[in-house]
């Protein structure tokens, strides 16, 4: 058990660090490497609001993420909380949501397949103008 | 450490429930009394969002729950996951809310300090409306 938990840890903090580096900067390959051919997320609102099924899926998410902050966003990792197969990280997040000033914070909840993320729920602690 | 770890969910577990059972029937009594007298939450919109500070803060909230479900607020828990202070609960919930369906997925994360919860932010993974 001790052995799951370390590799769910060392699996998510890895996807974690991809995430955090397409959101800066727009390059998600490294992040959907990591994904399952079964991935499914969920996202809190907007056009992708609810179940998010398949890679490809993703695909148009984070392509619409980096549309709507092609300055990037950056985050503030808080805080991280685990079991022998789910990872949640909370952190802040900041910059420029097409254009405007955009401040947030999150909780993503990982889980972890072998050595691939399965599944994330996304979820929103503030209304994107202020922590 | 892992006794550290031991305390904390114990901890977290026993006010989740009582949690749960302020939600289902606004009697917040015993979630209260597990309140340390610097609580401090944080939510994610409405006349509470942001930081809120203080048992009487809380105390008002949970009036104002209250009030906004009068009929009760149910959960189902889908996941849990902890570190040596902080448990966080992935649940979903569904009432109704001045009378109107209500629906939302919910993550909680509860910082524990001894036997009384210090702290918690509240996050948001729908739109009040599905899941």
């Amino acid at each position: 058990m001790i052995k799951n938990i370390e590799n769910t840890l060392k699996v998510a903090n890895k996807a974690f660090e991809y995430f955090q580096h397409g959101l800066a900067t727009g390059e998600w390959t490294e992040f959907l490497e990591m994904l399952t051919d079964d991935f499914t997320f969920w996202f809190p609102m907007g056009k992708f609001h609810g179940l998010n099924q398949g890679k490809e899926r993703a695909k148009e998410f984070f392509q619409y993420v980096y549309e709507s902050f092609p300055d990037g966003l950056n985050l503030t990792l808080d805080r991280q909380t685990s079991n022998e197969t789910t990872v949640v990280f909370e952190f802040r997040d900041e910059g420029k949501l097409f254009g405007q000033p955009y401040k947030n914070r999150v909780a993503i909840s990982l889980d972890v397949r072998e050595d691939k993320i399965c599944s994330y729920r996304e979820y929103f602690g503030s209304d994107g103008k202020s922590y």
